[in-house]
């Protein structure tokens, strides 16, 4: 284990796309791989490999490629997956309850705790066996649960006033599907997952394709 | 109407933000907004937001600000969202369930057409009025329907082999939540969204807040 130095957020960002292609190397029972090998697999360039894993120093061997096993627990370490943590839903819609469904969150040590709606015509049908609570409920169910992270699942209007409410209960972290940036104190993370932003770059780049197909065609 | 240049992908990315904000001002009633109001709200530098629109040349005049509406108009039309797209969602589960009931996609053009599972068990059952259809009656509706994108709502496992059969039958672009990378052929346009990925993200960032304050802690 060696000492961390910074590490942009580029290739923070490109680290759980390796962990995942590790992980299947590992589950095919591979011990090692090439850069060139990951390379052909993850179609970017193994020059790209190579300078992205080379912040963590000391995983590549020339001739002998990384460790499959110790360089996918250096990338979970890295990333913190190494500790459990625990998060709660605010939001028991279809949204909430596909999020508090999924196991794979889970196998990386994020565990479903809790999940809170105001609609009380939703309390107390369970998703994955937990019970949905009131709102009200949810302040202490922080403080007796050691939960770090909120997600939210809940609509624009009240998402800001919620955000505000969880921080002050100690929650350290916010997972946000509210179409609305959070304004939170320094030191919460936010990590904002605005699904129509996605879908309006899916459009730019289907017309920008017909636009140069039709240029193409015109010359 | 200028002539486009060609856009950076990063600018791109940003563009739905730019769109969200001057949608609020649009409904606050504001006409136009300086770089330096717009800094403020967005929390991005006015330089920042000099730049990005410069791409687009001439929304903004020194002294009077970007006209709202004008600029608005010009970011929908970039995006392509001047086009309305029908889109079908595959996988009727939650998540598949939540992304058909949101009304603001279909705001921006973006039209819920069909719904389709391979578990019988789901088939007739609504989802915004719209009835959950077998897998196999997908291909004759994409044909009979117009339909140019499809939702990936599906389990990892089935993914890349239902998209090449989307891809097939025509579909142009698909949103992909499975967790994996679908491989398809020139000019059909994927946006992943993978969750999982997002959530590693924020816990990397717990762990280091923790870690920079143990550290300060410890001087």
């Amino acid at each position: 284990m060696m000492e961390e130095k910074e590490i942009s957020q580029a290739v923070i960002g490109r680290l759980p796309r390796y962990l995942r292609y590790l992980g299947d190397l590992k589950d095919e029972g591979m011990e090692r791989v090439s850069s060139q090998e990951l390379s052909e697999r993850m179609k970017v360039t193994a020059s790209q490999i190579r300078q992205d894993l080379n912040n963590f120093g000391g995983f590549g061997q020339q001739g002998y490629g990384y460790n499959v096993e110790y360089l996918y627990r250096e990338i979970s370490r890295i990333l913190g997956l190494d500790r459990t943590h625990r998060f709660i839903i605010i939001g028991a819609g279809n949204l909430g309850q596909a999020l508090g469904g999924y196991l794979n969150f889970e196998r990386r040590g994020f565990l479903f705790s809790g999940i809170f709606d105001k609609n009380p015509e939703l309390t107390g049908k369970e998703v994955r066996g937990i019970r949905v609570q009131p709102m009200e409920e949810m302040e202490q169910f922080i403080r007796d649960n050691d939960v770090d992270i909120a997600v939210l699942a809940i609509p624009k209007a009240s998402a800001v006033e919620v955000a505000e409410h969880l921080v002050q209960n100690g929650i350290k972290a916010i997972w946000n599907f509210a179409h609305v940036d959070l304004n939170v104190p320094e030191g919460i993370q936010v990590e904002n997952v605005h699904l129509s932003d996605s879908l309006m770059k899916l459009s730019y780049n289907i017309n920008r394709y017909l636009q140069e197909n039709r240029k193409s065609a015109e010359l």
